[in-house]
């Protein structure tokens, strides 16, 4: 885990070394903006792969007003989120499973606005593979990227 | 119909008048342009309910890079979506049947950009009533407010 932590800083560096000496500057704002929105994502995607829902969960805007549509149910707030991601995931007879994001659009809205359409799956310890999409919203705040609404949707197994 | 719609420029008039002359600027714009994203979403209804898909489509971003997520299924261009629409719910055998959007939620993100949360409801001729819920994402182009990203799902009846 700490070596890997080590690459992908490594590579995030690149990437802002890329950035900063090759496009202009609001081009460039754009394209640090994505990466610092793609690294809320895997850490993300690493906080849940170690059971650690508080980092998982800070991805999220810790907020009564964030959205989540999770197909077509509707709910709203921080806690309300946290709270089900516990009695599904993490509480006695549930497993977390291993997560992973992939297609990962970002679109930039504004200096401090962003979409990102993507797709989740999940491999459980019984063989079974929850999968699906999803749109985020991100805002910037000042202690960075969050996520504002999320809709995800589930495909049937 | 027709005495429809002149109530319904007579509500945008007053809505335009009480936000011209109420709020500082900025906040002007923004409620102009949630006025004008709210004019597509119901001219898309009212498109609907006459039959008239290409009043319909025109709501949404006419370029092959438009996305649609319908449940956990993902497609991209307008064409694909009219096609998909036409073979759906006009074509021989299929009703459109009578749309209805509530709990429309415009926010705007930048003065190009913005994204609604809704629920839909259709009143199909069998008294079936597909409905569920929507994310969004909305542009500013030279010819108005239009839609680029549609996250809806269904809900089970």
């Amino acid at each position: 885990m700490h070596k890997n932590a080590c690459l992908n800083l490594f590579a995030v560096l690149l990437l802002l070394f890329g950035v900063l000496f090759s496009v202009p500057a609001r081009a460039a704002e754009n394209s640090l903006d994505k990466v610092a929105i793609e690294l809320v994502l895997r850490t993300q995607v690493a906080a849940w792969n170690r059971h650690d829902l508080d980092t998982f969960m800070a991805g999220y805007w810790n907020s009564p007003e964030l959205t989540f549509f999770s197909g077509a149910k509707a709910s709203q707030g921080w806690q309300a989120a946290m709270d089900r991601y516990k009695a599904n995931y993490a509480s006695p007879g549930h497993e977390m499973g291993k997560l992973e994001f992939s297609d990962l659009r970002i679109e930039m809205l504004a200096a401090d606005a962003a979409f990102v359409r993507g797709a989740f799956h999940l491999t459980m310890p019984d063989g079974k593979t929850p999968h699906g999409i999803f749109t985020l919203v991100f805002r910037k705040f000042p202690d960075g990227w969050k996520i504002v609404h999320d809709h995800s949707a589930a495909a049937a197994e």
